[in-house]
């Protein structure tokens, strides 16, 4: 590892995981730390996980820094199959910035809350001298309710299903697209939403969930690469499966970024054993943030020349490998 | 209040509780926020907390950005009496940051936690580019488990007296002395210091606390005041009496700051019934931090003419009125 800190080690993928590896790990290790996935279990079945959000611009297409504090750490609860249920919010704001703002973003977030059934009850408030941060930063951490517990990276099975939630790289997109100036069609926005009723519905409908992850830092490679990991397996994605829209596409093309690889906020993966696939469908497709939800690929056990892999298969038969993402994606994203 | 924030909104004292009553309160407001402290308590006696750090110089005489992101929210837990147990840790690093300085800071951080009997159980890395902010932020969120109970400004009755652990100010005084190059005896260092064990003890030896605070950002003035408006009391202080080393008084004279102002990261006041001071003072003699432990206050009731004050008095029979905070303190101090 280099001797200074470089973006890429914040990327959600190979450096990132690195970093965590050779300091924070070695620092912090323990038995709980170790198990953590979007969030940690502890005592009682309650998730605890923890959040800042950085992005730049702060008011997005679909979005506002705000409304993103309060869906990403109650979606890494979500995830957990855990009810998200209390919230701590500390504000980071630079000298000068702007009253009416600070209460825009305090109303979005009052609005996520209750979509989410959850409540603010701590938080912090630090005044940076101008030029010690850019505009604000905010980090949230929540505590859930496990509602349904088992949910895990390490539980997938050989040919089980993956099912994507909603066309992705939306949220990486369209903030690239908004940083740079570049004209967008009025339809493509930020997925930025809350998770938990969907995860909510699924439980009630009892349908057996083996892994559930949104695709934040790191898009959709980072999840399928964790999970090849996690669950020793291989996982083969019908690529042209993926729900990917024309305006993702084009601004991935124009900037030569690969879309599995861009943040989402409100997309999110789901693995399932075949026999959950339709139940598990016809849930997702009753909501409108998972109205595209379509299986995308099948799981495979090792084999001698292929281990913990996600290969994409294209329809004329080629067959290449997803990586985890490296290198300098888009820092300040979330 | 202007239209734009200033750094005297982040003072822990007048213009501080205003924004937050103003912006956060209005758009969160609930039940458990309304009665949160150090820290709010949630069902099934757990203890919630949330602080970020942005502490500038990262190091100091007596501690670290670590050290202090680990101090501070153990510390908030301690006060309401919970065992620091469940500790997450978001970073937001630099561009360019020492990793060798990530390292000794995390290291720092995992010798704090020993110290609590505390894990680091999960957290966040993010990574932004040069100028976006200024080295480096730590938020820390905890769950304690709550030891004792019914710990609260709420809890103050006539007649009880106030003790205060250490000599005050010198967090404050010493991050100052630091920022302006002011050579300052080898002494004199920040008073930093995880106070769960001394917690622990007065519980152990069953000491009935009222209530119980660290003195950090807007210092004693600012707890003494919350106090005497919570319980509806007035505060009488034997000036003389607060222990201020002889280093801290120089500064705040070369400066003109008010000691009572200052922030402490390792002192705290301590509300008790009178029949309970000794037992208490006999434990906290026995700390190194918290050896020169003292009476400094008494508690009245509201007269006609005076409701909800912290009075100070001196020996020679003066009195005024020490009041909660207000202007510009030291931004980044903790």
């Amino acid at each position: 590892m280099n001797k200074t800190i470089s973006l890429a080690q914040g990327n959600g993928g190979l450096e990132n995981n690195e970093l965590i590896k050779e300091v924070f790990y070695k620092s912090f290790k323990n038995d709980i730390l170790a198990k953590s996935e979007d969030a940690s279990i502890i005592e009682k079945n309650l998730a605890f996980t923890s959040d800042s959000f950085t992005i730049n611009p702060i008011f997005f297409k679909g979005g506002d820094i705000g409304k993103l504090s309060i869906c990403g750490t109650c979606n890494d609860l979500a995830m957990m199959g855990a009810k998200p249920k209390y919230i701590s919010s500390a504000f980071m704001i630079e000298e000068g910035f702007s009253l009416e703002l600070l209460k825009k973003i305090a109303e979005s977030m009052r609005k996520e809350l209750q979509i989410n059934g959850a409540k603010i009850i701590c938080g912090d408030t630090k005044i940076l001298p101008k030029g010690s941060l850019d505009k604000i930063f905010i980090n949230t951490s929540g505590i859930g309710l496990v509602a349904q517990d088992g949910i895990s990276s390490n539980n997938i099975k050989q040919d089980d299903c993956i099912i994507i939630s909603s066309s992705i790289a939306r949220h990486g997109a369209s903030i690239f697209a908004s940083r740079k100036g570049i004209e967008i069609s009025s339809e493509l926005k930020s997925d930025c939403t809350s998770l938990w009723p969907i995860v909510e519905a699924l439980i009630k409908n009892k349908i057996e969930i083996r892994a559930l992850r949104d695709a934040t830092r790191g898009g959709i490679s980072a999840v399928l690469n964790e999970w090849a990991k996690q669950s020793n397996i291989n996982i083969e994605v019908d690529e042209e499966k993926i729900p990917i829209c024309e305006q993702v596409q084009g601004i991935c093309e124009m900037l030569g970024f690969e879309p599995y690889d861009l943040a989402n906020e409100g997309t999110f993966v789901l693995a399932l054993k075949q026999s959950e696939v339709q139940k598990a469908l016809d849930v997702l497709h009753s909501f409108d943030a998972s109205k595209e939800a379509v299986v995308v690929a099948r799981v495979s056990k090792n084999t001698k020349d292929l281990s913990q892999k996600v290969i994409l298969k294209s329809s004329w038969g080629t067959k290449r490998f997803l990586d985890l993402p490296s290198g300098e994606l888009l820092p300040r994203i979330c």
